[in-house]
């Protein structure tokens, strides 16, 4: 986006035009345990994404010869604007937790074979440590880097066989939504809270879609709109595909 | 299926074309208490709506003067082909059922004036009777007539006002998905579990998108993918709105 | 009840005689999955009964040679007049669910030689679809439907031994109670609301008692009371045999 | 036993004839807090009956100008021969604890004029220090003497006035059972397991009954055995009655 | 303490001087079917100690040659002044409670020698049946008897050496406090509440430090303050455990 | 650790001599929505501690004119070198976070003066992104700089009044024990894993005692090792209180 004119019609709450991600920082290797970790910011939302490695599987898949891979999404208390109560006192998990923990579980497992795997067992932890929107998104982008490098832990130090391709692809994830009649990328939470319809879209490397999910908040959407969203997601997927390459080719 | 010649490439599990439904069922005021209830039956689908109108709204909603539409999905324990556990005796409710349960309110709220409503509440309750596939599609199809038949039970009996249209529009839902290469809409059961891709679309009866779920179960789909699902679903969702439009038009 | 002069004293809330059942009606077979199962109608009351045959047995039991039967008993959200909570929402099952599951697995139990049965286990579910009082009793009466068509599925489809007597006698149940000092067979809801004494009556087909469970719910009862109320009781249950040997009885 | 001539017909686990109770000790006052309070003893068994008086009532009372009565019943883990799991560490109540407890509160406010008790509950609490058969029925017995100790505390300390009846007849329980073809009373745990019959049942102390619960373990029984049944519980409880009036007259 | 003249200095809510215990009783083999167990009571409070010995051990300690001790510490609703509610009913335990039950059981496996007493584990229950402050140090003593008889219990009945030594030392607790300025041994509740600083000091026979847990309540305190706490708990435990001695040493 | 020569008396894991910390990094105002906040570090053990403010006070508190300030702990699942259950999904709270989440609330409001807060409440959420050792003390030195920080809040953005004084004191905390015979300052996990004794202490910024919890985790202890154990917690806190004093001295 580098119109030399100002465009008023392009400006957001923090000045991004409609197409352009908020900043996007990836800490690889914040934490000292895990055999994968990453610390993903989307502007102000941070996810600490790690990957667990362990030898086995679970009952359901002993002897099949194949893996698993799950993931777990939460939130720490303060990281809204408002402090929420704990789910481990409340002694349930909520819905909306439930349902974002299956898509990430879903979306990686999308893009691994299993069989390639063995049968080894990788469990995501994504903990939303601040939330500004798009925290499921920022969640999935994150988990492929921790997963990946679990992945190349599980090669060096267990029986995964090092020359066997577990990933078929990358993936990441972006949110996209109508708000005041535009198709804006990337929303933060304001922008979220008055979008008219909100789409989180999972896109591979490849450029193919994993999820589409697309809810109308207010007014129902057409397909013409449903077409400018998914144009917007593809894009801006393009970059966080990007950016995940260029963090994975880091030294360490 | 009284399609003279035959059409090998159309074939489906039951002999359906690709692009048609099973036998859809609605059974209105399946239930003597509620004030709104329809067993709708998708094939083997079954499952049992009921709509309850109750006056005054949860505390989050009091004094904002308007209403409150929510629902609640569950599975008989013995729907399914193998028995499954109770979520009550286990004392958990799973995240799948979280989810749909999620997806049915907010279909429903997409077609409701809830300012219209006054502050009054209306709880779907879809409990599944047995299960072959397209049970939370079944269900916001059948929860929509439910819900019809409650507001005007509330006309009639509470301070609802007679006068004013409390639905916007009408909403159905159907399962489309890719088997074998073929789009194909309402999967059975069978059908469910090869797809490559999965989907569930929620149509308004004037024909705009309330949800759009899509998963690719196994390979991720394209643009062109979507967009022939997206038909399929289109035309299913019309043929659904005519069968609710003809249910709520017969006298009771 | 054949007298032929009209005797309003016998009028009921319905206008049944006292000592007259409701209407009966079990619809077998009602699901495709189960091995066992009907429908049972006490007027208003409608139970859905499923028998669920499984080869082994819990744990306790292995090795022992001997089968298991147990029930679970629920009723949906808008099976009464006014909502009710679901217990898996809320977490925990109550009181009143766990005395009527365990009342059905004893009365079931007590017609069945689980030795006969080998290392098999029948579990059945009882959901109350609607409510109008005697669900309890409906469930045990359409419960041995779906039981005695779940042991023949398993004489034909495991190493049941088909000459082997499973069940040693039949069993059904009926409510009975005191309403305005007089004895009545089968009460429905408004009835049991008002009953000072409330009895459920569980008998084999061969007249014996199974469970006899009488409570006071205003004044306390005597002998006298006692004994006409398992007369009618006893009577009640004779025509519920009946009713349950032309059921299993007629073709499938 | 001081019978002279020696009658095998008579002679039980314990030596007991088949109409004697246990050794029955009721310790009045056992705990120093409560209201009403007392350790019953029917043999092995003990059981410490609290009742807890508190001004006001449930929400769903409050308004109606008459008071409530409820009890909870539990075990401690090692009451029993081998150690039982505690309800508060698998967190929740098992269904025999939830039948129990309801018996109890439906014995106790069976005797009770909840109109005369004005918006005030009492809080019945049995727990069970050491079992050996016969647990519920020693503790409805001993629940009511702290229950009408809390009534006279109540009339003196509160509104509740000292000349009005609260208790309308006082209460107690014992358990039957067919052992071996023999109808015996007050069954230890041993004869409790071999029972083919086991009853329990609940007197007030004017002799109308309130509860008979009357179950088949093993051979289901006809109306002479019933009848028998009745007739030893009925003279058991009468025996009960006179010891609960002499611990209520004694000077405390 | 035989002091000659009245100092009212000394004088406490009950006359007792700031370096005196309650009486103390402890009721050996309260219980039949324990292998160990002890009413402990330090003036008004009350704890039932059960030890319950078994074969085997936790998973987690399969193979390991050695044993295991833990505790569970709980209170009867009405164990206190008012009633409190049941842990089992609210479904979950709380925090002081888990924290007392870990506190018992590390007090406890301190003076045991877990490879003397092979592959069994000693289940310690206690159970406050009624409350006045020091509950958990009584439990923590009386614990120590029932833990020794169900030792003695093993070696008599089951494969642990009886000429090994299982115990290593004995062990007692007792509460101190700071109270008006004043350190005070053994708290009564009404103390209890107004003590700017609370310990609970855990000591062996040999009169080691097993556990100390001081907590200023008001303000803080300071080393002196510490050491003459440390010195009041020293020499109470050195009673408390002369008591265990004689009590272990009567005749059964 | 740079000395040339050997000392072999002071070097422990990580070299660092007996009485040393590790290094200890607080970064103030981590996150942006919370009223005061800090990440922790000491050495590998990271803790977000963030305080949330809000007006009014649980009930328990209405009406008294005073605040309340309380506090949860947990853990992430990967924060371990071994992956944890979330207690969330257990659905339920260990004994070890309630018992911390307790300390670090008792620990806070022994330095603020809850009458000058006024009816508000402060919630402090200390949550564990890595574990090394020392997580609980980590957890209440950070709390301390989060707690300031919400309470100048609370003055400019509430009726807290800014002239009077909230904070009576600073506290921090530091873990001692007992290594092969030598008391160790602030132990790392290996340490902790190995110590014999272990102690928490809770200091106040003038230098007394919130909280003493010692335990022997191997052989019991004496006066004499506890006295050097409280003097080197004494002068680690001294210590983390300037390092505290430092941090909030900061311009922001």
């Amino acid at each position: 986006m580098s119109t030399p004119a100002p465009t008023p019609i392009g400006d957001r709450v923090d000045g991004r035009t409609p197409d352009r991600l908020r900043e996007v920082r990836i800490t690889r290797d914040w934490l000292d345990h895990a055999e994968g970790s990453a610390l993903i910011e989307f502007g102000r939302t941070r996810v600490l994404c790690a990957a667990s490695f362990t030898e086995g599987v679970p009952r359901w898949k002993k002897g099949s010869g194949s893996g698993w891979v799950t993931a777990e999404y939460a939130m720490l208390p303060r990281a809204t604007n408002t402090r929420g109560a704990r789910e481990s006192v409340k002694g349930k998990i909520g819905g909306r937790t439930h349902e974002i923990s299956r898509l990430i579980g879903r979306s990686l497992r999308a893009i691994i074979d299993l069989g390639a795997l063995g049968e080894n067992t990788i469990q995501l932890d994504c903990d939303v440590l601040q939330a500004d929107g798009g925290t499921r998104t920022a969640a999935i982008t994150g988990a492929y880097v921790a997963l990946a490098d679990a992945i190349t832990w599980g090669k060096k130090h267990t029986a995964v066989p090092a020359a066997r391709e577990v990933l078929t692809d990358s993936v990441s994830a972006i949110s996209v939504g109508i708000v005041e009649g535009r198709p804006l990328l990337d929303l933060e939470y304001r922008e979220d809270v008055e979008a008219e319809t909100d789409m989180n879209v999972v896109v591979t490397g490849s450029g193919s879609f994993v999820e589409v999910q697309g809810t109308a908040e207010g007014a129902p959407f057409d397909r013409a709109e449903l077409g400018s969203l998914l144009d917007l997601a593809t894009a801006g997927c393009e970059q966080l595909s990007a950016i995940q390459r260029d963090v994975l080719a880091a030294q360490r």
